[in-house]
């Protein structure tokens, strides 16, 4: 399932960057160098970068693009073959007004988005048939105006939406914006089940994502406590439970894989964190609302999750 | 059930005050202005009350014990009829060396901590029918060395422990240490199941000792929050729950009025939060460890409490 293999002979994607921040600055910046054709939407960065071009530095190569097709409205965006939506689940009351005008009538929209159900939101605006699903494990950014910091990582895993999320494997059009993302040298893979690979995300992101901020706590902090390493477990087997009762199984391996995998890392300060110490708005109806909602409307509380969520949105609400 | 009107023929009772703290050293004070006698335990505050005496600002009149019988090992105490633990929970390690040789052969001990189950542990130590619990409603802190600031409350809720928490109703004895407090101003009320007192106690300290903590917030920000509302509400019924798992019952009225008492209050920070920001130990064991563990002995989770137990242990291991 190696996408270079894939031999690819449709004229190349165009495509419209919504959200020119840490991660959508980042992946657009690496399609153009690689020579596709990219559109980027600016708000506050603007000026900066029609001046001073769009700077990357990464740990696989510092690079500056001096010039980009930068635009500070949809409106006058040329419509896309892929539209990346980049922006944070916060801004996504913005999405409406944004997306119809700039998605060609055979194009698709990819959200490179954190949380559960951001797609079918999407597929509201847009159509079921026109959305694809992107997980990021990126960890990137933006320290100055139109300046971002890829620190690590980079991989994205896609799957395709489909109305209610039943799974319809790998399409041509994944195996085009696969070999798109692998020429600019992003790792991709692919979802079979987009849900699963979304529930499964959420078995890092609630704990983690969750503690870092109520507790001021680094990854690997929560994981030198016993209490709340088990809480971590504990939160991670909601998840599980939730995902159940959406009729998705994730294996007791996975759960194990995820501690393990933190215990290794080096200590990490989570995204939700990052937004929490910068005064941004955190993500936390697409991280914990909407799971929260989807187990509740199929019958399974999940109580310590529920915690959680009110505690960030009280935190989200003193900022 | 007026104290006051209870006939006592009996001679005075003689008082060790263990831990002469913001609680021990208010009530010692109050009963020694009283008339009666009492022995206080000092450890770090005694040189100054040996030198410039025990001081009380109270909402109900200052005043200042010139001198009062002042020991630094309990070694040194005489045998009092009633030994009043006034220690944090966090401090209760130490009983088993001190309770002993301070107690009268026919005397007793008032245990006037926070939390769950502290004198079936007094009791282990001194004997089941030497116990007796007090729930203080008090707001007091030492601002300095020998010296006490009484801001409001004070009332005590007495009940006797016998083994098992078997409700014996209100005893002679209860009575005589009852007159004692109303002497020195004190309001007393009796339980007649000292063990439903100590849960219903919980229904307010568990949610609103716990979120003032880990969200740095007074009670009125935790009310005027939607969210942390709710979040109080289930913490509430995680601790009815609780309860009931131990055979005793917490009506709703009962809930309704904590609720109502809280939003009513002046905005209040919890005697754990002034603890955290102190850089004292938190009493985590004796407010939540208790009551989780009591709760899953009889069949039952509380997972929200839980969360907050991890949580609370998290950050008193982190100061």
């Amino acid at each position: 399932m190696n996408p270079k293999t894939v031999s690819i002979n449709a004229p190349q994607n165009t495509y419209a960057i919504i959200g020119t921040g840490a991660l959508g600055g980042f992946y657009g910046a690496k399609l153009q160098k690689a020579g596709l054709d990219i559109h980027f939407l600016l708000h506050s960065d603007y000026k900066q970068v029609i001046n001073h071009g769009l700077i990357i530095e990464s740990k696989d190569g510092d690079f500056t693009l001096p010039r980009i097709h930068a635009y500070q409205e949809v409106a006058k965006m040329p419509k896309c073959d892929v539209v990346v939506v980049a922006l944070k689940t916060t801004q996504n009351h913005l999405l409406p007004q944004m997306l119809p005008s700039v998605v060609k009538d055979d194009g698709v929209v990819l959200v490179l988005q954190n949380g559960l159900g951001i797609e079918a939101e999407v597929a509201g605006i847009i159509g079921n048939d026109k959305v694809i699903g992107g997980l990021c494990f990126l960890c990137s950014n933006k320290i100055a105006p139109g300046h971002i910091r890829h620190l690590d990582y980079g991989q994205i895993t896609l799957g395709e939406y489909t109305s209610n999320y039943s799974p319809v494997g790998i399409t041509q059009r994944m195996k085009k914006i696969a070999h798109d993302f692998e020429t600019a040298g992003i790792t991709i893979e692919f979802a079979e089940d987009l849900l699963l690979a979304r529930w499964q995300k959420l078995v890092w992101n609630i704990p983690y994502n969750g503690l870092s901020v109520i507790l001021n706590a680094t990854t690997a902090e929560l994981m030198a406590d016993a209490n709340t390493r088990q809480l971590v477990e504990q939160l991670m087997e909601e998840v599980v439970a939730g995902a159940k009762s959406a009729g998705r199984v994730i294996l007791q391996s996975f759960v194990q894989l995820m501690l393990e995998y933190t215990v290794n890392m080096k200590p990490y300060r989570t995204s939700m964190k990052i937004d929490y110490d910068e005064n941004r708005p955190l993500e936390v109806e697409a991280i914990f609302g909407n799971p929260l909602r989807t187990a509740q409307a199929n019958g399974v509380d999940l109580p310590q999750i529920d915690c959680l969520y009110r505690q960030l949105k009280f935190l989200d609400a003193q900022h």
